[in-house]
């Protein structure tokens, strides 16, 4: 065989080559996109450890242990519909929750849960309260959704019950 | 006065003032750490409208519609805690979908919420069902919280009720 024959034998190869890797890859591409990936939230505790130790500390009216071991230092805290504002940080949402704790008085809180999910969980709360502003009772029903990230809460989202 | 003294000044002067910009924007960034920003979710209808449509076909059994109308092209499914998955697109999770309907029979479906959030809306389910392939009957109880952007849902994780 001369030498330009091997070399046009070699190029055909090569493209034969190629083109089984792009055909494989196509197919692998195909199969990928309708297969799930599995969910991951870093190192540190579970959503699932997360959930079960949170809600056990809400139940027993430890807000301050949740407050101190269970927030990121960048967690975001963001109000539902009527509210829609987010804020940033742990300084700001541990004043979000004291300007809140001085203009109400809760009577009752019932909470619920958790449910829990890949990224975080679910609680839901029953709360009876005062607003001492306005001398007003009511009863606030919601659910809030923690997304758990290296063992800690990096945000959370309340949803207000609204009719449908 | 000379060129060179008032060129001193002029320097000093710009000095003062790059100094005072310094300040202004340090005291802002203080005053910003602290204070909220609203939450957007893009152009259509907003996660209140979207939550009461879509909760309202799910009653109705019109799933199809839901599927059809409110589900984002790129829409991420995401099944909860024992599961870890996430499914990307809506081919895939429509597939995911018709799977599971394959294998399983539903006897009785009940709907709450919904609950409306910033970003999206949480519903609760009830559904007492059958699996096809092994004949067993169970109630399963989850919360599903469904991501809006631009008038659709592009994301939704499903959190399934967990002893605490």
């Amino acid at each position: 065989m001369s030498a330009k024959k091997s070399e046009k034998k070699t190029k055909k190869k090569g493209k034969k080559q190629e083109k089984k890797r792009a055909k494989a890859k196509k197919a692998s591409k195909k199969k990928q996109s309708s297969a799930p990936k599995p969910v991951k939230t870093g190192k540190g505790a579970t959503p699932l450890e997360v959930a079960q130790t949170v809600v056990g500390l809400l139940r027993a009216g430890a807000m301050k242990e949740v407050e101190d071991k269970w927030l990121a230092p960048a967690i975001e805290s963001v109000e539902g519909v009527g509210a829609s504002m987010a804020w940033q940080g742990k300084k700001a949402v541990l004043k979000k929750y004291r300007d809140w704790e001085a203009d109400h008085e809760i009577h009752a809180m019932n909470v619920e849960g958790p449910w829990v999910g890949a990224t975080g969980f679910a609680v839901r709360y029953a709360i009876d309260m005062s607003q001492k502003s306005t001398g007003q009772r009511h009863q606030m029903e919601e659910i809030a959704v923690y997304t758990v990230k290296n063992g800690k809460i990096v945000r959370e989202e309340f949803h207000f019950k609204t009719p449908s």
